[in-house]
């Protein structure tokens, strides 16, 4: 599990560098907002899959580094939107971008951004990467959208679940993937693989974030247990323990959380009765079966050390314990 | 003049079929935003100057019409998240489409229609077009936030004016001529003068709106006289009448505009003074200079009837009272 640390510290600063060059095309007064949001940090997952997925299907060029760029462009874009419609106050322990620059700023940071992100991948004159991005960018807005309008909607069931987890992270993981593969001229097979590896990592990346918002082991997380609950969001935990209380109780529980009436006695019951029931664990073996989808994905990829790297982003996802 | 209104007759359902088709591709949720917008009708300037470009230049495909509808995306999407920004309550007649969908859905569907129109581009294969839209948009940001950025701040000088519409309005409007250029296959040169002719209608769109802003004939605007006086932009007409007066003068009104305190008489006799000088024909006239330069660059366009009707834009544009 060193090897892949070992690559991130290596890549990172070149990761860094390049995004930073590419703010510089941004007008100073949405630059500023960008840098904000982009240089707090991250693990800058996205990228870090563009560039393993380019080198391992054979791609040694430096300019991998500013397509990887625009994949973490597109999510902090998404993140920018996504501050300012939770109301957030912090991100990665930061004061949001809307607080410090206001509402119209931020906005249009979000708009920039994505619009930097499209410029840089159309430079590479691959017109699949721009219709692969512009996809993951409709897809995981729709995702968001429908996350929203799921709220406090306790009828949300396992397949409405899933299918936002794809829309709203997965889809971006998997044209961080295909991206890295285009670029390398992979055929249409090993760019389905590409896919499926990216698809899958991405949908257990968002499980076993839900599962850990319920994790008393999670404290390193940074944010207090149960958010999600507080939120009203409907995530797989939260379904499974609907899922096994008796009927009287689900009507209780389903009436009071559409109200938004749970009170916070009653939302701690839950978590302790989830955690108690070994439901976040249950939501772990399901993003294990999603990471072995992706670990059957990898086997057609060449048998270079990139490779043995991404199998372990696969270990690394699947232990994560914040 | 009649003919270029014939075409827009005859062109307009064609163009608002293939919208519609291509809001077909959005999830529902945010379709319903996009489609409240973009049903509500307005002038299709952009996706007629695409189509009419492309022609002009030999085109004669059917399917200029998704990359036509494209541009209407991007500026649609411009439009959905301005109006949140401005807090706007109507847009052309219409209630805005926060006040009925609210905050989330629509910045997110501004976000997809941003995305619907990348991926529209980009299945046309011609990478540069993608290059040019995505510049496009973040230009447009980049205008947007400069002309908040410079609201109440009477420092703001032509130059600085001229940058904000050259950015907000013209770059969009010239992406809108160099797309539907190189969908014909333009070489460079002649992608030079669609350029050079989007970017100056686009100027003298943009001057022209905001004379009319202070033209007491423009009465079919729909909007009451004066309002980037009451908002607080620096328009030309506003920065040539603070020009023209005495030093003491400009001095009181730089204070009353920069803290918000105009009173409405003190509005009004602004506006009626902008009039009696006659300022807001004087930037019509500046709008004129930018026609010439935009009547110089078709005339390396080929002798197709579609060139007369790209003159009589320019007529349609000198001579607009709303």
């Amino acid at each position: 599990m060193s090897k892949i640390r070992d690559f991130f510290y290596e890549e990172l600063p070149l990761v860094n560098a390049s995004l930073y060059r590419e703010l510089a095309e941004l007008n100073p007064l949405v630059r500023e907002v960008a840098e904000h949001v982009l240089m707090a940090g991250g693990k800058r997952l996205r990228p870090m899959l563009t560039i393993l997925s380019a080198r391992c299907l054979g791609y040694a060029g430096d300019d991998v580094y500013p397509l990887a760029c625009s994949l973490e462009l597109l999510h902090s874009a998404t993140l920018i939107h996504d501050d300012i419609l939770d109301n957030a106050d912090l991100r990665r322990g930061r004061q949001t971008a809307h607080l410090i620059f206001g509402l119209h700023r931020t906005v249009l940071a979000g708009d920039a951004l994505l619009a930097l992100a499209n410029k840089i991948v159309a430079r590479y004159d691959i017109p699949s990467m721009n219709y692969c991005v512009a996809e993951a960018i409709m897809n995981t807005a729709a995702g968001e959208v429908e996350e929203i309008a799921q709220l406090r909607r306790p009828k949300t069931d396992r397949n409405v679940y899933l299918e936002i987890v794809r829309l709203k992270t997965a889809d971006l993981i998997r044209a961080a993937c295909c991206c890295g593969a285009m670029l390398a001229g992979a055929d249409r097979q090993m760019l389905e693989q590409a896919a499926g590896f990216g698809l899958n990592v991405g949908m257990a990346f968002q499980l076993v974030d839900d599962a850990l918002d319920y994790d008393a082991d999670s404290g390193l997380l940074g944010k207090p247990l149960g958010g999600d609950l507080r939120e009203g969001k409907m995530t797989l935990p939260l379904i499974l323990y609907l899922k096994s209380v008796d009927d009287g109780k689900r009507q209780e529980l389903l009436e009071k959380i559409t109200a938004d009436e749970l009170r916070d006695e009653e939302m701690k019951e839950i978590i302790l009765n989830i955690q108690s029931m070994g439901l976040h664990l249950e939501v772990r073996e399901e993003a294990g079966n999603y990471l072995d989808l992706a670990a059957q994905a990898l086997r057609l990829f060449p048998e270079r050390k990139e490779k043995m790297l991404l199998e372990e982003i696969i270990e690394v996802v699947r232990s994560r314990k914040f």
